[in-house]
């Protein structure tokens, strides 16, 4: 769950934006039929199985539009839920429900389907030491969510953006002029709570990363035999991440050279909805 | 394209965001080593074939960034593009091209994917009278990128948002006292330039909704004969909307019907991206 | 009255802008002499009879400066008021009071002179076919408060604004290349769930809208017997509506045609205020 | 004219506010037929005699949708203009002077017709000491528009806001425990550049008025007799302002007695619009 | 204390500003161990003696976080404490006490810091007719915040901003062609409810003010002497303010002259803060 | 500098904040004097020896009014400056030099404060291997200023906030059970490019740390015996930071111990600012 503070800072106003980017000025067709308030209850189901993510701000989603909605859970962010399986009663008045409910099922779904995704690639790595990374290709404006879902699926998170996490690439070392010059300006630079990561391409690069100092050394498209010795020669002296796709195919092969992370940016980017749905409303006794 | 206006008034905001949730001050790794401007180019290049879109965004990003920069396009919005194929230069400060890369990205891939995907739906549909149409099931604050990429893919949109259309639900005509009520109270509620569109069960609900002159009548979860018939009871008084999942197998069936639209989530909620990189970064002269 | 839901997401905004407006760091006058808080009443007066509207954007402003004002209504919107009328009292921080005062009582007067005048123009319409229409002529950021206004006071809301309805004026028609292609093109790009409106100057201009299917033809600067003969060309196969000026003299002959709409810029940009005021402001026990 | 200060600080998120109001997310009905930018003009055209006041606001719509459309004026705010009088020749992509033709109109039609109708109020008071004077019942969120608007009119301005200048009431002078005591709370309390206006309801209240060293005295609802002797009585110690309707019948009476204000609230809350359109739209070469 | 209506509207969006400036997405550090609410209690603790001056601010921070927080003063604004000095206790989720802490004691030592500084200084024109005056010289997006701390420490404060008073420098009066140009442009021009000051340099300057009828005369690097002579000149038709430091050397020499006010800006740009913490966090039960 | 970037993103929208508290709607002396734009110029003059920051704040502060306005600079952040210096010279219209000049000069001088105090100290640490950093004890809203200052003056920055950097303090290690549990936590659940920094008390919490594998270790408040042991135990195997007044009586035996960094709050909540001015102010030919 988010905690409060993170909710009302971050969270709100992207949920408020989301709302109303989907109601202009008023929901036409429910005031049209429903000129007064109405308490009715609701019930999430899920439509196939997989890992339940983002309850909270589905619940949001309904409070931000009104503080008297309220929602009864029997289910919680993480659980493996079911076909079937109801989730949660929201009562409150018809037209709120109405109102929000596409809102929050858009951010349910989306955030369940990355949880779901991620937990299947991340019980390819069970039983290793190495760890699953997510990456910053998120939807836009997105990123606090499917962050967090990655988390629920099981994944951790690499770092959140561009000013909280040192990452140098071939431009920054080419436009430095070696690696050992880029690590050494970012470190000057950098604030000192950030570790240094250098993507690096090749064994003398990895040599370099390591005399530099460098905290955590990316393997970016090297072989299998090279990727092994790099981790001979790194030898401990710092993290290691490979970047690239987790399939079944290979995960053996990554797993087995016992580098510390693997990334993927599909968990975010290509993660397919979890199909979830709001039924059964109905008016009930105040 | 989106014209200048609502570039202005309702995309920037939004790619603004974007870009504030990649940096919160500023990006360190590049500022660590380069502190000065240094004008230099950059290539985009598609990783596999599909339907680009989304330049315009992509495009803006950088500017809304930085106005010196420029782009030079070799494709427009529409295109079939294959793998390998350069689509543009990027051209200006390397510590902007870098700051802005991947927020830039992250639209250009999300919204070729929905263009990928919708064109390849469409496809299905081209040679009948049926038209396929998006819904509400967008990336939260994504849905004027998302509804775009549907149209340059070759879908067209249902309506934006629920201030905008009339979609009279089982719970609305329930809240009315019947379909013929519901249709009446639209009519005198909303605006008299929105469509009425009901969504319908059975043939008798199919009747109802003929009688009360609804704009549009939406056929729920019927089974194929049902359809049929509720063509017939029809007869061109109404426009006529399916709501499914098209696939190869079922497709023959439904434009076999006549219908006007099917609608898919799927074209928003599920697409994966398209894989479209920046690559050959380098310093040039001014 | 707003539901809950649009008054949240978009006249809360509205009426704080307001608020900050008349309120730049504080109340100088009351803070100077009222240190402390102390709870008081006043009353919410008529100064002349009208119909009243807007109360619940009266009270929500002061709801927005402090959660603890109470409000009790003795009279709601749509009600016929007559001078000297208590329609409210008013109960919280006599500091308060003071602050919201004015905001409070622009909104409810200019909500109240709208639903006057165009209450007086609505009775003019009464027992015919034709209603009522406003039009985009509004007070700028003020369109949600005055298009409820008109609602209350009997008229009919035509389109929100230029995304939510089309009307192909002169321009369209000639960028398109006439009425049936401006048509046509309309129908191809905007949400189907728009009915298309054309606006038409001449018989054959009628001909071919009513050919091109449009949903609505607006008459524009028509001699009274072209209107005539426009009726029968149509006859009933799109709505029509009639701009201008609806005055005693007039009313008959536009009536007499049987057009479903006229629609009237005067409603909101011309209507004087009603005048409301608070009085009788004292301290109260708690 | 608004500096340039003014207007990006404080005009700009306004008139962008209004123009979100009309446009959601396009205009579809120009989109529709116009897929690519075409350059024209379209003459600005007074339909009614009266004082043009809005001119910059005016172009400032347009200027804030497009950067590259040009205004050439031929009038400039204050003029008389009459019926038919050419105003101004807009030139853009024909588009942007759609979407912005509703808005840029809104704002200088009710501007011009508050400096209309002050300029008739203001004539009357020719020749007199006595100045005219607006009050705060403004329209919601165009108070800086329609202050101006008075300016422009021939009127002066009272105090902007709540914040900006001091004028004790009755409940005030209440909660203070006197005339006396509320203008030393105030000169006490309010940073000192503020003058300190106190509203008196009778001649004994004067009196204490003058001698707490009020530096303006509103009289309030007085006789014509009490009114005198109040000006007697304050000597000249204080500006004096009289609230109240200015007509053509008790002009004569208030101007006698030489008060330096008469303040009005109709100038801002019940002036008509001054009738003016856009007219001869047409696409020119580049 | 700041009355509600200026807490939320002008108050509350600085304070949300700083803490998203403190927590971009989450309290990492304390979301790492704390899963879950946990009830607790610190305490606020003087570590210098000084003038209290935030505590409704810094409640206020806690409030936005979280609003079931509690607090219990023991000390109120404006109050003399002593090192040591238990001034309130918060109870709340220990988490929210962790996230709220550092912007809410920034604010606090701030304004206590002011506070103390100003008290100082006012006590040295203790016992004169002389006032002490802020300056514009406030921390940007803080001048509220520091000017009401000067209020508490027993000065006045000047203009607010460059709109709520008339200033007239020297570059005024060269723009206007001399100082009783400068002061009847003035009063033309500026809301009649405005004092109007002019800054002068010497006698000459100081009778030109005076025959223009300015309501302020600031005396601007003037010697004892003549300062002494402008006074003569002056002579109760103005009120007069020096601008200068205050020392305990010169202080003699300014209160002597019997001027009505003096300014300072060092009050507000550079009191050192005071030092405050949060001490001795602990669990406590429900 | 700050990057473009970081200008457009993070820094403009403060600066606006900035010239909005000091600009409700114009600034009225100005106005009153000067109808029409005036060009001129005027020179920056420092008016005390230090170190300059804020150059480009100072700039964008006018541009951001009005992008005419040029500025020549002959000074460059983080130059040693004379009192009396000519730094610059700021051409525009009159009205926007005026208009500007408070809001630039409060940031350019509240930031050359800083780096000139914090330059200070440095130079306390010169020749040693200790470097000085700064804390999150910055002026609300200022933060980005404030740490850009630190790091012109010769400082280097902590954490930016609460979220990119973790600091388990006494709190944290209660609510986990030890420093070793806490340690852990972190690992587990912050991203892990974030260092891992712990503050202890005493030798056993100092082995603790070192065995958990902190990256960083804050000694608190340890005796000068304790803080040698401290070292010794820690060998190299964690960065040390220590927290604490740097004076020139104390510095020797803080840079004794070889401490990796001094951090101090006084460097951004209680530097005096730098007395900077614009003078000179005159009219010059276009």
């Amino acid at each position: 769950m988010f905690d409060k503070v993170t909710l009302k800072l971050n969270v709100d106003p992207l949920i408020l934006g989301a709302l109303k980017e989907d109601i202009t000025s008023e929901d036409v067709s429910t005031n049209s039929v429903m000129p007064e308030p109405k308490l009715g209850e609701v019930e999430l189901i899920c439509k196939q199985d997989g890992i339940i993510c983002g309850l909270q701000v589905f619940a949001r989603t309904f409070e931000l539009l009104d503080e008297d909605v309220e929602i009864t859970f029997f289910a919680k962010d993480g659980d493996e839920v079911k076909k079937g399986q109801k989730m949660a009663v929201v009562r409150g008045d018809i037209r709120v429900l109405l109102c929000g409910e596409r809102t929050a099922l858009n951010y349910l779904q989306r955030m369940s389907g990355i949880a779901t995704y991620t937990n299947g690639v991340a019980k390819l790595l069970a039983g290793t030491k190495t760890k699953l990374l997510d990456t910053r290709k998120t939807s836009p404006n997105n990123r606090i969510f499917e962050k967090y879902a990655v988390r629920i699926g099981g994944g951790n998170n690499h770092r959140y953006n561009l000013t909280d996490g040192v990452l140098l690439k071939d431009n920054h070392i080419g436009a430095a002029g070696g690696v050992k010059q880029a690590v050494t300006m970012a470190k000057e630079y950098a604030p000192f709570v950030r570790k240094i990561e250098v993507e690096v391409e090749n064994l003398s690069m990895v040599r370099e990363a390591v005399e530099a100092g460098a905290d955590i050394i990316m393997l970016d498209n090297m072989s299998h035999e090279d990727m092994r010795e790099a981790m001979n020669i790194i030898g401990g002296k710092a993290l290691v991440e490979v970047s690239g796709n987790v399939t079944k195919e290979n995960i053996a092969k990554i797993t087995d050279l016992g580098v510390d992370f693997v990334s993927s940016g599909a968990l975010t980017h290509s993660a397919p909805i979890m199909d979830i749905s709001l039924k059964n409303l109905h008016p009930v006794q105040e």
